[in-house]
């Protein structure tokens, strides 16, 4: 099959807030080759991804993405593989192009899935899909009492586990952060699995983050996610030593193999947190479940978006059996929800599946999606060079 | 003074050629505070990193990088920083933010150097600007025999080192690529400072690079630049080990602090180069220098473009007298000569000069650059978001 054509739709609530949720826009990508059609997402600001696509050349090594995309072949898992190296050979000095790439191979997938009638993990070179125990995550409250009531409704929808994420932490001093973090212990209750995200508050300052290591282990963290930004490395390595047993958790930022494999070898980390969306999309993720597998690190998906994005993201790592943990969005707006018309539920004992279809095993809810639809158009030099493609 | 306005200008040849040029196209920055004005100029993408700048918020860490440069106070060196700082926040999940900020970034430096009638480097804390010794940037010839010419030609104008890029190396075997090594030499002269850059086309390959280092020793490289990615980390490191007297060079590819410190700290290079106008803009390309120096690594700029650019690149490591090689580019396309009105040329030693005058000491030759402009215009929900600006 050749690529005849990858379009890329920018989708967002008709407001977006100025608030730590990403499930407030989305980069859609469709790919249609032999009379078939995969969908991805880019989990990434969409303009700048589509730029990123379509822009002229600058030069031999900055090229649009689509210069290593349009018209190839895509008939075994091979051809993905060599998309995504064409693309970082050829767009090696366009940094947004990892963002882009994203949701043009997991699309690739997509469409390849449906062509061979396996879901994406077995392509993926998984025998089998385990269940993974999905947490709830989202944002701590803006007071305790607010943190402890999110705990409570989590539990009663049957997750097992939950992740409070950054809100107010940092923010109002060292005793302000534990007793949200003991709100959050107590809402969830003593058996649930509690993870906390600090959103890279503290940047690299290792002693900020430790001040708070006591109160993280008394209430029996299981992770401490994103202390520092990505690639503070050293700081990582520092906190990890004072935190044990509780393990830090990261790399959500990642935008090529080597960042995660330099979180893993350097930063000490004890869960590599993947967005398939930002990291070059499944191949590259996959290559990371590998390698972190191999040095003893549990894979975590990262995902905020839709439940196109959620088997997306969960694909890489399905077959890892004792990898059980996976990131689930609970709070996303409307948009996120509606993007598809079939969604991945938790079964009664609070796990979820990956989708037992081809591809990704998700339906695009096309004629829901027109209401979310942003038109764009691009000019340079008087052509339009975008211009927001028919969603049908 | 507050920033008034910032205005990006995306300029470039009639024809842009499948070539490892970056001098075909430019992506300018103009910054007006207090009635003056300050330019910079990212080595990027000009079209996705305008898209950067301009595009609608996604959510509360993923804003256009705007957000966080109009109207901001600009009185002292401090808030050029706070500015970087509240992009990297803001913009933390717009992978194509840190190319967008470095333009900006330099004109903040170029304005607030005027306002003070200060070059650049003594705002970033050198006493003094040290003579560089300029090596001529250029591509390997397509023959052995081209290449020597081109050395030949490179000593008759004045230069005492000279780097030979990539082109044919490692597409034709290991014994193609030493008889352009050594007629890289022959060109040059026995007593010239011989550069190789190999453009990561071994990407992580230790074998492959390996076989090349007895070559290498043997016609007394420096240095041999990138022959890996610059997230090869571990491959460099190896390679390094193998490879003295030569030593590595890398870094071309960062694009903030953190990957340059990776590259000092764990890739074991004894160049680290860096291109301001990727890595952030002058504030963090000073913090890497800084850093270097400590650690006993050679600071070197990455310049490919105009002479503003080249400006920009040296006043980072202007005071560091011993970090003496500095890349010069020097078969540059007409829009990077006629970008500015005066150029750092050679003196008869051979040496170059950083500008000793206000900022970054350039004329931005504005009257000329409007043959260059290419005139674009972004429209998202019907409402034009970026248009080119006027050029005066």
């Amino acid at each position: 099959m050749k690529i005849e054509a990858v379009d890329f739709f920018y989708l967002s609530m008709p407001e977006v807030y100025d608030i730590g949720d990403g499930s407030q826009d989305a980069c859609l990508v469709r790919v249609r080759a032999g009379g078939l059609t995969g969908w991805g997402e880019c989990e990434a600001a969409p303009l700048p991804s589509i730029a990123a696509f379509v822009c002229p050349m600058s030069h031999s090594a900055c090229k649009p993405v689509r210069a290593s995309v349009l018209g190839r072949s895509i008939d075994d898992v091979a051809d993905i593989r060599r998309i995504g190296d064409l693309v970082r050979d050829q767009s090696l000095d366009l940094l947004q192009a990892d963002h882009t790439l994203s949701g043009i191979d997991t699309a690739l997938w997509d469409l390849l899935g449906k062509r061979l009638g396996e879901p994406v993990y077995r392509l993926l070179g998984y025998e089998t899909a385990y269940p993974k125990m999905p947490y709830a995550s989202m944002l701590f409250g803006d007071t305790p009492s607010e943190t402890y009531d999110k705990g409570r409704r989590t539990r009663a929808k049957g997750f097992r586990a939950a992740k409070f994420g950054w809100g107010p932490i940092g923010l109002n001093g060292v005793e302000a952060d534990i007793e949200q973090f003991k709100a959050a212990r107590e809402g969830l209750g003593e058996d649930g699995t509690l993870l906390i995200d600090i959103g890279t508050v503290w940047r690299d300052d290792v002693d900020a983050a430790s001040k708070r290591v006591k109160a993280l282990r008394e209430v029996r963290a299981t992770w401490l996610e994103e202390p520092f930004v990505s690639g503070a490395l050293e700081a990582y390595k520092q906190l990890s030593l004072r935190a044990a047993p509780v393990k830090l958790a990261g790399g959500e930022g990642c935008h090529n193999f080597h960042m995660a494999r330099h979180m893993i070898d350097y930063a000490a980390i004890g869960y590599v947190q993947i967005d398939a969306g930002r990291i070059g999309g499944l191949s590259v993720a996959k290559r990371v479940a590998d390698y972190a597998h191999a040095r003893g690190v549990t894979y975590v998906n990262h995902t905020f978006t839709s439940h196109l994005q959620l088997s997306a993201s969960l694909q890489p790592f399905a077959g890892l059996e004792d990898d059980v943990i996976a990131e689930y969005p609970v709070e996303p707006k409307s948009l996120a929800i509606e993007l598809t018309a079939n969604h991945i539920e938790l079964d009664e004992d609070g796990f979820i599946h990956v989708p037992d279809a081809p591809g990704l095993g998700m339906t695009v809810n096309v004629a829901r999606l027109k209401d979310y639809l942003v038109e764009v158009e691009i000019r340079v030099k008087g052509q339009v060079i975008y211009q927001t493609p028919d969603l049908d």
